[in-house]
């Protein structure tokens, strides 16, 4: 099959590129570090031009962009779009970049779309995602009708109210980023040591520490410090000091978010991929929800793959991926 | 007066060293950064006779130390006290350092000894101090009868439980720890920026956070971000994200450490010094608590001294100023 559009996930510290066909299938796939941070200093039309031709598309082949990509400081500005908001809303969002698909200069420069974030614009609870809204757009199928509460996991974990296909409200944890400066910054790093691999789901630590962030209703405060005193009174081994404080993490953020969102019949909408993914879905099961599992990576390829489908690039009877995003 | 004593508080990144004359008033103070990461690599001491000399301190005036000085990685260990612990027990266990007051060499050394720390021994609760069991021996007459909670913020918070005089139980909170990772490390640095004053404690940011904190329970998982998230939609200024991230931590620090102590009828002795300890005050009292406050440091050099009376250093007939640590 031919390539119809490269979808492109451009986070602040990752760049990811698939290359998909009229059907929404993989055809090409690139991954690279060059997220938001390297391309702000080396530009992102070059970066994006370089993985295009090595994966083998052709000039005109057109670009749909989610992620960091249209932040303020990224490539184009693809302004917020305003809570509450439509998976239409989102996809019409999307910002040209200029110079592109103008036919300018040699040839026909390939057209290139951003799409927007999203913003909770309050007073007192403002957030904001870019790049999750995406994925929200690919797994549509899942919550289209009634009330949805979606777990996007990550270093800034998402939990997202839907209703009727329609994203309510939203709020965010620090979860990861929690995780990364606590065991390379803070006193807890001659606990953990260099030991960085995530937990197996089913490590005694993990659980351990995940079931009592749930029982003390998510307050760790107190419990964190104990790691470090774990280690010089009880000799806590590296691992367990690391599965520990992910335990903690990440229940205390379940309990936290739970409470807030109160999911209806505790079904909780998994958005995530790899290790993380089973992290969350043994954390929530032991937080007494029921998962459903959707991989991330899909969702986000099915989100792009739409916006793609909406813009008219893969013709008016193209069929998406969008149902495939789920996990059984 | 004469020097009757030093009084050293030797924590991980500072070093204060007092004069003390017989009644335990102050003749002289020095102040360094040279805590014991420094020390570990420069030597503990000629860190100390070098301070010493500086104050103007002879030859064979005796030194007594609490803190990270008698931690594993320090001058000597000083192995911590179990709990429960009475003051007798925290002051008994000070350790000489071997060469130090035994007429070696020419002249008479000085003699030296460092206080232990407290350890709570619990497979459950383990946790750890070194300084503060010297601040608590400092402030016996505050808290010698009846049940009472203490709460000793810095970089890592104590809240400490004592009955009739007896240290019964305590635990930690890495709140300025946090406070400091997430400023410099994290995403919320870009909404702090270089503002490192805290804020004082009528700021309405501060106040805002630390009610909100307090009325989450002290679930701040879900307020963090927000900060960010203010300064992308609200314009939220510096200066008031810092004074919102001191509010939320703080805050939730004495909602969780309330829930856990339940300090009989809502009374916490607050020790701490300077902007820290005004900042703690306010947030308590928004708490509902009466704080008693005393003063950090005058609680540390009162317990050094208590701690050289009980040695024998300061005569049979002499009186402490263990009193003078209650501040009105």
């Amino acid at each position: 099959m031919k390539p119809a559009v490269a979808a492109v996930d451009w986070g602040t510290s990752s760049f990811r590129l698939w290359l998909l066909d009229a059907a929404g299938m993989v055809l090409a796939e690139r991954r690279s570090g060059e997220g938001m941070l390297t391309a702000s200093a080396e530009g992102f039309g070059p970066i994006l031009e370089k993985h295009l031709a090595a994966a083998g598309a052709s000039e005109i082949l057109p670009a749909i962009i989610c992620g960091m990509a249209g932040a303020r400081q990224g490539w184009i500005e693809a302004p917020y779009v305003t809570l509450p908001a439509g998976l239409d809303g989102i996809l019409a969002g999307a910002v040209p970049v200029p110079g592109q698909g103008l036919g300018q200069g040699g040839g026909q420069p390939r057209e290139i779309r951003i799409l927007p974030g999203l913003a909770q614009r309050s007073a007192e609870t403002p957030d904001v995602m870019r790049g999750e809204e995406t994925q929200l757009a690919g797994l549509l199928p899942l919550f289209a009708s009634g009330r949805h509460v979606i777990c996007m996991p990550g270093t800034h974990s998402k939990w997202v109210e839907a209703e009727d296909g329609v994203i309510s409200g939203f709020r965010t944890w620090l979860t990861g980023e929690l995780f990364s400066v606590l065991s390379t910054q803070s006193i807890l790093r001659h606990s953990l040591g260099e030991n960085a691999a995530p937990p197996l789901p089913d490590t005694p630590a993990f659980v351990a520490a995940c079931a009592e962030a749930l029982g003390q209703g998510g307050d760790i405060g107190p419990s964190l410090f104990r790691i470090r005193a774990a280690t010089l009174l009880n000799d806590l081994a590296p691992e367990d000091a690391s599965a520990t404080l992910s335990g903690l993490l990440i229940g205390a953020e379940i309990a936290s978010a739970r409470r807030m969102f109160n999911p209806p019949a505790n079904k909780v909408i998994l958005v995530a991929s790899g290790p993380l993914g089973s992290l969350y879905a043994a954390a929530l099961k032991l937080a007494g929800c029921t998962v459903l599992a959707a991989d991330a990576d899909e969702a986000v390829r099915a989100g792009l793959f739409e916006a793609a489908k909406r813009l008219g690039w893969m013709g008016a009877d193209s069929t998406g991926p969008a149902s495939e995003s789920l996990a059984p």
